[in-house]
């Protein structure tokens, strides 16, 4: 394997290695010590691949962010009737498997974590809310819409139902399993789309 | 004033003095020695009221549901028609002002928190999905929702509609402001109740 690979590749287990902290103990465990164990590297290996903490918390959540974007993309240009590509691309952003239940776990303990720091992770452009704008424009483009309706409004409903549906899945996982999540979205697409 | 009453209205001073600081710091700034600093106290005396951290932080978030309970239970037992009254008791489960938004801020903060923690505070038992299936079910009963509506399902995407609400007016205060909020809200009731 070429070194330069290997390099990356070995950056991207460190972040499994962090996910997998940071899911089972919250933002408190997730130290460069912890992670270090649990990707079964010395202190001095890690700090190789990332120099300090927030870096390589920050790659974390790159990460995260990249795998959504690439499974998403691969919805998008693949077949389908746009309702059917839009409710698949909207139903990547819930938890409705336990691999994006532990990326909902890793954003809301980054963002609780990058909150208060100058160049943290910024909420504003995670492109989460100007992705659902878009595919509502998609939807009204091949008139899925009600006439006349706000799209403004229409965007902000759906985001908040998905990130709260998120939020919930994530802090009540008794109640609200993955199945539950997806049924609720798909309801609410189904009302929507006509 | 009797003693009693003095030591409860310190404590309430030293949770808001909580407050302020998790609103401009977060919860790694939310040290004892800096609530000690904010609420003017020696390190000393704030021990005379609060013994760890840890349960100076649960009164503090025992005071944001006090207080948003009892906002609620005055508009329960005032005046208006029924659909006026449960759209104003939903409003205050979502940032409409800047005091609200500062709860939203400590209830995440303490949820990210405590998340990890054995005797912590419990999302699942706060309350509020309860609240919301009870006003649900008092919206049916004075024959505000369509028929055969499934309960459940309105009450949890009502639910996730107003927590994502609630953490986007967080996240994103610039785009999202407390007036904005509350016009989703109503037009998202109004489309609900006929």
């Amino acid at each position: 394997m070429p070194k330069q690979i290997d390099h990356e590749k070995r950056r991207e287990q460190i972040a499994e290695a962090t996910w997998r902290v940071i899911s089972e103990r919250g933002m408190e465990g997730a130290t460069v010590r912890n992670i270090a164990a649990e990707a079964g590297l010395s202190l001095g290996a890690l700090r190789h691949y990332f120099s300090t903490q927030d870096e390589l918390l920050m790659y974390s959540m790159k990460l995260v962010k990249e795998r959504a974007t690439a499974r998403i993309q691969q919805i998008a240009t693949g077949e389908g009737a746009p309702a059917q590509k839009i409710t698949s691309i909207l139903l990547e952003l819930v938890p409705t498997n336990q691999e994006k239940l532990a990326e909902v776990e890793v954003w809301f303990a980054f963002t609780a974590y990058f909150r208060h720091k100058k160049e943290g992770y910024d909420a504003q452009h995670d492109g989460i809310y100007s992705a659902i704008r878009r595919l509502m424009d998609y939807a009204n483009a091949e008139g899925l819409l009600e006439k006349e309706l706000d799209m403004e409004m229409e965007t902000e409903k759906l985001y908040a139902l998905i990130d709260g549906l998120a939020l919930h899945a994530y802090l009540e996982p008794q109640r609200i399993g993955g199945e539950w999540v997806e049924k609720v979205l798909r309801e609410y697409l189904a009302r929507l789309f006509h």
